[in-house]
């Protein structure tokens, strides 16, 4: 047994059994044993940073990293800025970084560059594998590492002939770290927090599932509490039947409204509300001046018991909860825009659907309208890189196959990694995706004027439009069928088809630009 | 006058006077200021990877560098890889990383990252802009930078606030240092080697000009050294009435096969020869042993003029310079394969034509077939990392736009970087596609057997064949015209009507994954 299949079948008793991949020579030992061991699945992609993004997609719906595969330090490169994002998210990734052979790097060849140093950024773990009789074990470490707490990127670099060269053979998991406990006194400490003055609750992360929002609408309902969540998590449950938290806004000047007068804010799993972005003359702060601010749980510790622990310390166990009730609006007329498009998904989003939400600007409406739609997850752009919502979508349904996954995705930002949807026919995943063609980087029409920068003249206006994408061509070609919509009816219409297709399908909604 | 202003004045002032750019929000203040400076040409790419192998291709043809906007760490990643393949060309790039406000980075909102790692590896050069007073200086400082020599990749990292408080204004060209002159001992040393015995001299970057080509062959001629050029140079010039130089193989086995024999390697300008990957027990040094190499003159030195003075010191002045004959091909017709496609473009290519070329496997007979053709430029791929085809025939373009450019892309490295295609049909730029489509990522192929993994199996091969890519469609959504041809006589056909388009335009050619 060379020292790729060594780590395959590692990985494989680690739980890691689906590898998205795009490979190059330096890989192409990895690549053949992948026939040799059964239990693991190998998605190719098109380009990195579908690879990567699939991998937290996966990840955020499967509980358990995926690993990727990837070609030298460019290879990371292009798949950099979708690991910034599931750092950002704090999915687990074991991020496998082919290299050329340990004793060819100092011949500085045309494809050799600093992998560690561009990994760094992203990785909170970074290991090399120097020999083949390790390799099995430094994959089981990556793949503990991946967990953390909180789950990061684990990048293991990879020289072939770590790979090619005999290996004594693959090594059980190395054990995980779990979370740690909040200790009791700061259990108190916070529910004296919560008794003595105005408190909102800021959960994210861990304790966006179901059991810890019951939590938190306990503590409100006895306490009088706020829950909010942050802009941007990275898998929450909701719907119908789910407790409603509102998500604190993208925009400062709303966030700062959301939080004013709160005496004590407290985080859970959630990092101290800052400004998305720096803007003149405006706060990046966003807490309340004289707002105390609570850690009830570190992203390392363990949320969800410190939320039961906080209900137990303020006896708030018998609280009823208040949750969305099912509804769901009418099926839209007219006009197609950001409005009657959130109307038709409300009214057809399927139950147990997987939203991967890419959609912007135009898209600002849809989780509004689908707060009563059946039970479903809900998948954010945690780092604020885009091109996440296809990649995410294509390994959330590698992820789980008998769930329905809506990608909502912008026409800029689907650009950046369009080549999901290749993956998507190739393996007819489960996937409709809605693509919010507004013809323009409407969000960056908005921070023009939000920066102060005043009004756009006709080269900065050529900056920030996009005219001319036909998204139905380019979805046909890479094999997913495809429809444009230009109506609320034909919307409605192509939707309702495409979510009954059984793999993917894609529909173009021409949205004007203007909310 | 505020710093984004003062430091778009000061890039014109530069002679940098085409950004290709894809902004945040972070960089609004820079993009509104674009219409302040009406000397500054900005252009829009939908993915950062085709604005840094588009300012690779503009700096290979126009000779200066153009300047690169890019929206913090995830956007400098996206960029990285054709970055790389730049830094490989030893391109100037004018590279400004916008990143948030300086008091913002310690709130380590989402998109917060470690620009200066991540750039580290491709720039030789990096400075943060820390004042608006200084902004100005900071800006020439990168152009003069760049310039090297040798060119290379000098990174700008631009907070936000530098560019929206206010600036004293631009300021003049920094000095740039010329290319040192090679001194007239190691002249003398050379040409006592070339004396001596069986010479070889590798050519590659500022050497692959005319007039340095001439020099080389006449040293040839005179002495029966015999000339080499590089594997990918940046930018050869060639064609009907320039000397042929061979160039130094891909594959080891045969570049070894090329140097069989040489008792002295002169370098110019060119890295020592070593394998492109490392593989089982083959060479990654591949110059023979007991060959001596000599160094005429590294990328830092005048490499034109060092050929100038060797061929005084070996009294080569007077050689006959053999070269190309003047011929083409006829047009093919039968099967469309990788020789008849060859055969069609050394039938059509036009005068003055800039081949960009990404053809790989397919496109291995293409520069042999148009060695007679009338004279044009030869971009190769400098770095291995693929998606430099596209973006790179895009800069080309707009450089020299009354020039056809020929882009030569296989089907799987098109798709790295697709939404070039975007950029050339916005701008109307005159370039014709041709896209290699095999179905496979055929180089890998052939790479999994060189290894010594042995044969593919199922899932191996899956990982290596990319069936359905249909870039008409691809095309066609990104506002390219484009035709498919499965025939020698349809490609032909449709290269000859796309050659003769004003403006971008595609041609798929289907062809066998074998050659």
């Amino acid at each position: 047994m060379n020292g790729a299949q060594a780590l395959i079948r590692t990985l494989v008793d680690s739980e890691v059994d689906v590898c998205f991949m795009n490979p190059g020579t330096s890989e192409m030992h990895f690549v053949h044993e992948l026939d040799q061991v059964p239990g693991m699945r190998s998605v190719l992609a098109l380009f990195e940073g579908v690879a990567t993004g699939a991998a937290d997609g996966y990840a955020r719906m499967a509980g358990r990293p995926a690993a990727v595969l990837l070609h030298l330090g460019p290879g990371l490169g292009n798949g950099l800025a979708n690991l910034h994002n599931a750092r950002r998210a704090k999915t687990p990734v074991v991020n496998i970084v082919g290299d050329h052979a340990t004793y060819h790097a100092k011949y500085d060849a045309p494809l050799q560059s600093d992998i560690a140093s561009i990994a760094a950024g992203v990785s909170g773990w970074i290991r090399t594998a120097t020999d083949p009789e390790h390799v099995a074990r430094d994959a089981a470490d990556t793949v503990a590492a991946s967990y953390g707490p909180p789950g990061q990127v684990a990048t293991l670099i990879l020289p072939a002939d770590v790979c090619w060269l005999p290996a004594p053979g693959p090594v059980g998991p190395t054990p995980r770290t779990a979370p740690a406990v909040v200790p009791a006194e700061r259990i108190e400490d916070v529910a004296a927090a919560v008794r003595s003055g105005r408190t909102a609750i800021l959960v994210g992360g861990t304790a966006m599932t179901e059991g810890a929002l019951r939590d938190v609408a306990r503590i409100g309902a006895a306490t009088g509490a706020r829950a909010l969540a942050e802009t941007f998590p990275a898998r929450a449950e909701r719907g119908a039947g789910l407790p409603v938290v509102e998500r604190l806004a993208y925009l400062a000047e709303f966030a700062q409204a959301q939080l004013d007068g709160v005496e004590h804010l407290v985080l859970v799993d959630a990092a101290h509300p800052v400004s998305f972005f720096a803007y003149p003359d405006k706060a990046s702060d966003l807490v309340p001046e004289g707002c105390s601010v609570h850690v009830l749980a570190a992203p390392d510790e363990d949320a969800p018991r410190a939320l039961a622990d906080l209900v137990a310390a303020l006896d708030a166990g018998d609280a009823e909860v208040p949750t969305a009730p099912a509804g769901r609006p009418d099926r839209p007329t007219g006009a197609l825009n950001a409005e009657t498009l959130a109307l038709a998904i409300g009214a057809l989003l399927p139950e147990g659907a997987v939203v991967a939400d890419e959609g912007n600007t135009g898209g600002l409406f849809v989780s509004g309208f689908t707060a009563g739609a059946p039970r479903h997850d809900w998948l954010c752009l945690t780092g604020g890189s885009i091109g996440y919502g296809l990649p995410v979508a294509t390994g959330a349904a590698v992820a789980v196959p008998d769930r329905k996954v809506l990608c909502l995705e912008a026409d800029g930002s689907g650009m950046y990694t369009l080549q999901a949807l290749w993956t998507q026919a190739r393996l007819g995943l489960d996937v409709t995706t809605v693509v919010l063609n507004n013809g323009s980087y409407a969000v960056l029409n908005m921070e023009l004027d939000r920066v102060g920068a005043g009004a756009a003249g006709e080269k900065a206006r050529e900056m920030l439009d996009i005219p001319g994408l036909d998204y139905v061509s380019l979805a046909r070609g890479m094999g997913v069928p495809a429809t444009r919509a230009t109506t609320a009816e034909e919307f409605t219409t192509q939707l309702e088809q495409a979510l009954a297709t059984d793999g993917p399908a894609l529909v173009e909604a021409m949205i004007p630009a203007t909310l």
